[in-house]
């Protein structure tokens, strides 16, 4: 079973390489850009077939592991 | 608008990233995790309202400095 896992800041969280982003977005000549976000996006392919199973382990793993739940979210999307 | 941007590693490239948070998930207890990818998330929030217009500028900023077009894909998706 593979899997999808967005790991994005929480709000209010400061994100210095965003910013940075938009920084270099400017100065190469793209205007108009008001806000950039980076997160992390990570594609795990499981040997669990059972979905439910799956997303707990997947839930356990980011929790203890993959994000840094003080000033990350995360978000888990199962594939087949 | 605001915009979502993907920027995975394509097929056959090595993800060193991504075996290494595979190996380190086997290392606290995680099994039968068969592979891990690491790519990059972005959220863009753009001036531009008009749809065609923005996916043109964002493959414009994907392909000039967002993403290393010879190892990388990019994906984009416009949301509201």
């Amino acid at each position: 079973m593979k899997a999808r896992i967005h790991i994005t800041l929480k709000n209010g969280v400061l994100d210095p390489q965003g910013k940075a982003i938009q920084s270099a977005l400017g100065a190469i000549g793209f205007d108009g850009v008001d806000d950039v976000r980076q997160g992390k996006f990570m594609e795990i392919e499981l040997a669990e077939t059972d979905e439910t199973k799956a997303r707990s382990t997947l839930e356990a793993m980011c929790e203890k592991l993959l994000a840094n739940t003080v000033i990350e979210n995360y978000a888990i999307d199962l594939g087949d």
